[in-house]
């Protein structure tokens, strides 16, 4: 057996010693007999499970008293929906960042939500170029180019857009927009905790787990008890967000197996040394490959303005879509796996997320050296 | 390591074969280098898979080509909202059978669901007798009580209430109520795939995976293409049936080891005989425990009509709560678990899903002989 250099984009590679953990227990858990699969969501061995893949985010993240840590299911695309559900109030208003096609969905799912729910929402920025379905996007905007409304619900933004390769706030010019007392909602599915954060500079986190933190069907949520309190209580209680806050997300059978993985996988990233050495790996990988598109002298081009580029999607593009497949190709010879853009944009990505080793970096880094000089 | 006779209610048992299967393919699946929760969802190694486990749906319950065969998140629980949310015209309403405290369930979200969107629902037929917030339910209508209104966008019903022990057609006396023209909508999540069915029969059946297919984080959506295509277009997205029915269940990022483990437990289910097979030895298996209870001469009590008693969920009480813990106990020490009754109704049950071996049933009868012996 031997594993490959996975970049895909999400799901994304796992750290091995969290799959490792998982294979070694799947017959037998803690001593149990069964599996964690097998256990009840509400005995006494699923549950030290549970409570510890909380209290690792809570510990990892620094995440205050006053704010909830919240495992739902329906990935962050069902979030799109649900949170303004949860919080735009009949009359009211939330306020939307568009930087790629994420948020674009957001935006879309937050329309019919709020339609059908009496509210609306507003465009308080967006920084896509051209016509048609296909817009263009190679940026975040500066802070004073987001016009809030002072009564929106929220301010909602995708922190990283997997598929354009934009990234808020990796670097001082381009960092997320200040809203005042408007609270900021934010999905951070593809660059949640790769590094520290103020939990208080947010109302709401949302991250599906495929990306940085488990395999998919889980999603995180971490969100102010103020703003779960002013939650709407008329829409379904599965929807409303006090239902997992007063249950411990345990008011129905959670992704029992998927919080465990969860859990496997923010052990490893504690035991290796939290979010701060997290985020120096994470800074070192993006500039090794960073450096090797902009040292080609044109073999590879970023599109991505350099103050919104990416450190968890490094997207790049070469001279013709020939070069990139034959690229793919012998990259994939190579062991590296995963490096084809999304269909919709085309080129190469090279997803980055916590669990990609840099000796994989390296060795894509090389490669990309070698290839160009080849040419 | 040795493993236990799990009698959990759900999550549940699952067949060994299923999860060494998944042990041994942990970190590299299929050849590929990688888990296959590592895989992308929209790759051909997990596209395998996904498809696989749906061919297996269809044929294992010969599932007719105008059903869809869906996977879609968030437990039965919010299937409980989705399904009116599809439904449910402005104006219009469904009618529910209450035989247990998952119908109970099913109807209150269905209230917040219709009262959301301009509908209602109304309650054709209700068993539970007694007053407050628990009530007891101990039999499934006969037809003639079930009061359809023929304008009724469906009719819902639980198949098996795994609480109260209480199942529909599993006896001649007890079937599914005639509804007409009207659509049949059934949750099984806690009797699906343990015997044939004429899908033809229903318009719309779901099941949670965590009893008889697979690990919590999977619902499996069946349903007539007429129903799909007659859903709401004004509710976001996500909660669409027609999303998931248009994309293969890949709209967004399923659960990809969930859906894996199903196709695990089904490729079991297929290679042991199929659903003829499975049906003779659940049937053997619930009748050796109601053989144990009703020969007891009044150790053991089964409050549930003898028509309506559950193949899946067999729930008795013995004469004092503490012999029921005192049986527990000794159970425990024999390797027998899961058999505390839930904990808003007492005393004992034992699930005997799928994966519930003939061997653990016959050593939990043998015990219950044994333990009623002594007094």
């Amino acid at each position: 057996m031997s594993r490959v250099m996975n970049f895909n984009a999400g799901p994304a590679a796992l750290p091995l010693p969290a799959l490792e953990r998982a294979r070694d227990e799947m017959l037998d858990f803690a001593g149990s007999g069964m599996s964690v699969m097998e256990h009840s969501h509400r005995g006494k061995e699923y549950e030290a499970v549970h409570d510890e893949a909380i209290a690792l985010l809570r510990s990892l993240l620094g995440v205050p008293d006053d704010y909830e840590v919240l495992f739902v299911q329906g990935g962050a695309s069902q979030l799109f929906a649900q949170i303004p559900m949860n919080l735009v109030q009949k009359g009211g208003s939330a306020d939307y960042v568009v930087t790629g096609a994420w948020s674009e969905k957001a935006l879309s799912e937050a329309k019919a939500a709020t339609a059908m729910l009496g509210g609306g929402v507003r465009v308080a920025c967006s920084t896509g170029t051209g016509d048609g379905k296909e817009k263009s996007y190679v940026r975040c905007p500066l802070p004073a180019e987001v016009k809030v409304d002072p009564q929106a619900a929220y301010l909602h933004l995708t922190s990283n857009e997997t598929i354009h390769g934009v990234e808020f706030e990796v670097d001082p010019a381009r960092p997320f927009p200040g809203a005042g007392p408007v609270p900021l909602v934010v999905d951070m599915s593809s660059d949640f905790l790769w590094r520290k954060l103020d939990v208080r500079r947010f109302g709401l986190l949302y991250a599906g787990a495929q990306k940085n933190i488990g395999p998919s069907g889980v999603v995180v949520v971490i969100v102010s008890k103020a703003l779960v309190e002013k939650g709407r209580k008329d829409i379904p209680k599965i929807f409303q967000l006090r239902t997992p806050a007063e249950n411990k997300s345990l008011y129905n059978t959670p992704p029992t197996f998927g919080i465990y993985m969860v859990r496997n996988v923010l052990a490893w990233l504690q035991g290796l040394g939290g979010l701060g050495r997290m985020e120096e790996l994470n800074r070192q990988k993006a500039r090794r490959l960073y450096g090797a598109i902009d040292k080609s002298a044109g073999t590879y081009r970023c599109p991505v303005e350099k103050e919104s580029r990416s450190l968890m999607n490094v997207v790049f593009r070469l001279p013709t879509e020939a070069d990139e497949e034959r690229f793919v190709k012998e990259a994939r010879q190579k062991g590296m796996v995963g490096l084809k853009g999304h269909r919709s944009v085309g080129g190469i990505r090279a997803s980055t997320y916590n669990a990609v080793q840099p000796e994989w970096v390296e060795a894509l880094a090389g490669f990309m050296e070698e290839f160009a000089r080849r040419g």
